[in-house]
């Protein structure tokens, strides 16, 4: 029994407190300033003028951050390695061999142009997690895995090849570096011939814990500190294509019109009514629009334009889209077009653990901190994860909820807040012997 | 005195027909087989697989077309010419010395991928007047011009360089062919070194005559023979910016929207409903839109898109722009947006002249022809040259009102109709001692 050990039994054994809760005073805490240290050190791979970070999958900054991790997690103690996927992980050895790993992680590759905080305040945040550790000779029960997962910008790449294994198809995808993701995992010294080794079974994992910014502005407006996630949305991507007549702008009555971007435009409209007039955090997007032929003195002919629906409930997803077609009907014979919706993505919702939930929550209350119950609208390399195990989510506060942006930021004090809550929540989770 | 001046004198002296009318039993008529013979035999030069034609200005489609019609014009006992600007000008002498020319064409440059009938109606029209009054002996007080303006569809290029002069900017664009303004004029046969020679002054011509398709829909769907054309409508383009900002689809609650898109959508249905609220023939339009980044995942930041307002009343117009003005300043506060409308282009409504748009109608009734006032909603040489003189257009319809397009059509029948309106209408005012 080391001395962390005993102090730690000392204080469960305090009547009030639950067997699952760490002390409310506990003195563990990681080291802030060491922390956003190694985050601004970070930035500089990929560094751009704009004061951001433009770091995709597979770059040359990709590969010299990766080394830079790398060296964190040795420095933690960790036993590092690359798996055939191209992820880095760090493991740390468990005291009962009977339990599955917990992993904690996040990524480090950014969007093209992009900001420092998105993937690698979870990432540091994990490595600063073990850091703390080690230097506190805190030994867990299960065995730990840092992981950071490679290419989550390009579509969850890294734990999609855990989670389920990664298709021809999807190896053969060109990424934002120019090369095919297979070349970039064999860049980043991942084996692609040997794939079927990282996928992983439903209960290899005894849960896995993210912190992330929120990019959102909910916990920033709201001057809260901490959100517990409760599900990452599924995201539904349609292309819609609008049908009408072209014809001359300057000859043709508006009552013998096809208007077909007129049409679209009576569409967005509806679209933001039909999601807003429904309560819930639920999104509906129109970011894409394309107009044929596109000139001032032509009525447009055709639209090619998008829907996107996000919800943690798939079923309220499917009763905005039943909505906004009934609308659509109604704009194809006021307008005399016609509509097309054609699905291009498709995910399912992923829902966090309940039991994570209240352990984050009540983490973080231990601490001092405010917490906000709330969906995550961007997906995340957890949601992948939630095939094998329980996952959970830690969300800091996004200023003005600006993301992948160069003038995405997070305060200091709020990552030390949310890497503290995924420190005590991983040692509650820990206590739970989770299996 | 010639045949045909003595039978006119005869019938003119008929009691019951006023001075100004051709007798309503004239045996004049253009020969509509030749005509249209003569329209399908133009076709070729630029024909186009989808069955329309592509014979931009300066092309060798143009080029070709160009010297088929100069041999129509010397067939028709037109003394032929081409001016400095490039302009194929027919030339009969008049019997009265003292009288300005009556001018009388159109064009037969199409633009990219366009229909048959555009432009091409009225030149081989006015070409068949001149032949008619050749065979037929018929000699006018006024000398006649027959006129093919070159690149029409470029903007009137060459009826503005006879009615104020090309500047070195216009010489200097690059039109479709790939040849700008000033190489195209060069290899039509053209000297832009004596442009000057070209310009005429207010006076210089007793009128213009135009007979062209519609191009738009009324004249067809309400079955009439002819449109009396009111008008040239003045057209007004604006670029519209609207900014908004740019963030996360996902994680951007619906309420902390910049969403450029949606403002756009709301200012397009919003110009719609202002031009539909007022009586009238005014039309607007909004055919160009681009959204940025434009991207299924993120709130448009900001969106470009156009506005095209055009009446024969330029106050109208006024108003329409500052009712949709008003609009789009709600429209900001709803979105928090901002919208700034940048002027591109610009031209003032050219009203037809009174006298002339009573003489064509008069003219068609006597034919056994139904008429019907209209403004022209296209832009057309007319409108250039109703800055030197009294000016009118006669239209014919257009086949569910397509121009611009290989699905272009006019019947035949139609086509004769109008050509002989054109003549009956040019005979008419010639004894009107326009000067």
């Amino acid at each position: 029994m080391n001395r962390r050990e005993f102090s730690l039994s000392l204080l469960l054994a305090i009547p009030g407190l639950s067997s699952l809760t760490t002390p409310a005073q506990s003195p563990l805490r990681v080291n802030g300033v060491r922390l956003n240290l190694h985050l601004k050190e970070l930035a500089q791979f990929g560094h751009t003028v704009e004061g951001g970070t433009h770091r995709v999958a597979y770059s040359d900054a990709d590969l010299e951050a990766r080394q830079y991790a790398m060296k964190l997690m040795r420095e933690a103690k960790l036993e590092v390695s690359i798996d055939a996927a191209g992820n880095i992980i760090g493991r740390r050895a468990g005291s009962d061999a009977t339990l599955k790993p917990l992993m904690i992680g996040s990524h480090i590759d950014s969007v093209p142009q992009g900001g420092s905080y998105d993937g690698q305040v979870g990432s540091m945040g994990a490595i600063e997690v073990a850091q703390t550790l080690a230097e506190n000779n805190v030994h867990l029960k299960h065995p730990l895995e840092v992981i950071i997962f490679q290419n989550e910008e390009g579509g969850t790449v890294g734990s999609v090849a855990i989670a389920r294994g990664l298709t021809e198809k999807t190896l053969g995808l060109v990424s934002n570096s120019g090369k095919t993701i297979r070349e970039g995992i064999k860049f980043i010294g991942g084996d692609p011939e040997k794939l079927s080794s990282v996928v992983r079974k439903k209960g290899d994992l005894a849960g896995y814990l993210e912190l992330h910014i929120e990019q959102g502005g909910i916990l920033y407006q709201e001057k809260i500190n901490i959100g517990v996630v409760e599900g990452i949305v599924g995201v539904n991507w349609w292309e819609v294509t609008v049908e009408g007549f072209a014809n001359h702008a300057g000859t043709t009555p508006m009552n013998q019109r096809h208007d077909a971007l007129l049409a679209a435009a009576k569409y967005i409209d509806a679209v933001n009514r039909v999601v807003t007039s429904i309560p819930g955090r639920q999104v509906g997007t129109v970011g894409r629009i394309q107009a044929f032929p596109g000139a001032f003195n032509i009525v447009p002919g055709k639209v090619v334009t998008s829907l996107g629906l996000r919800d943690l409930d798939a079923a309220k997803v499917q009763m905005m889209f039943e909505k906004i077609q009934a609308e659509v009907r109604q704009i194809e014979t006021a307008t005399g077009t016609k509509f097309e919706f054609k699905q291009v993505n498709s995910s399912q919702p992923a829902l966090t653990d309940t039991r994570f939930r209240g352990v984050i929550d009540e983490a973080s209350k231990q601490l001092g901190l405010t917490t906000k119950l709330l969906p995550s609208g961007a997906g995340h390399d957890a949601q992948e994860i939630a095939d094998l195990c329980p996952i959970g989510m830690i969300f800091v506060p996004s200023r003005d909820g600006i993301s992948h942006s160069p003038r995405e930021f997070s305060e200091a004090a709020d990552i030390t807040n949310g890497t503290n809550v995924l420190l005590h929540t991983l040692l509650k989770l820990d206590a739970m012997n989770l299996n």
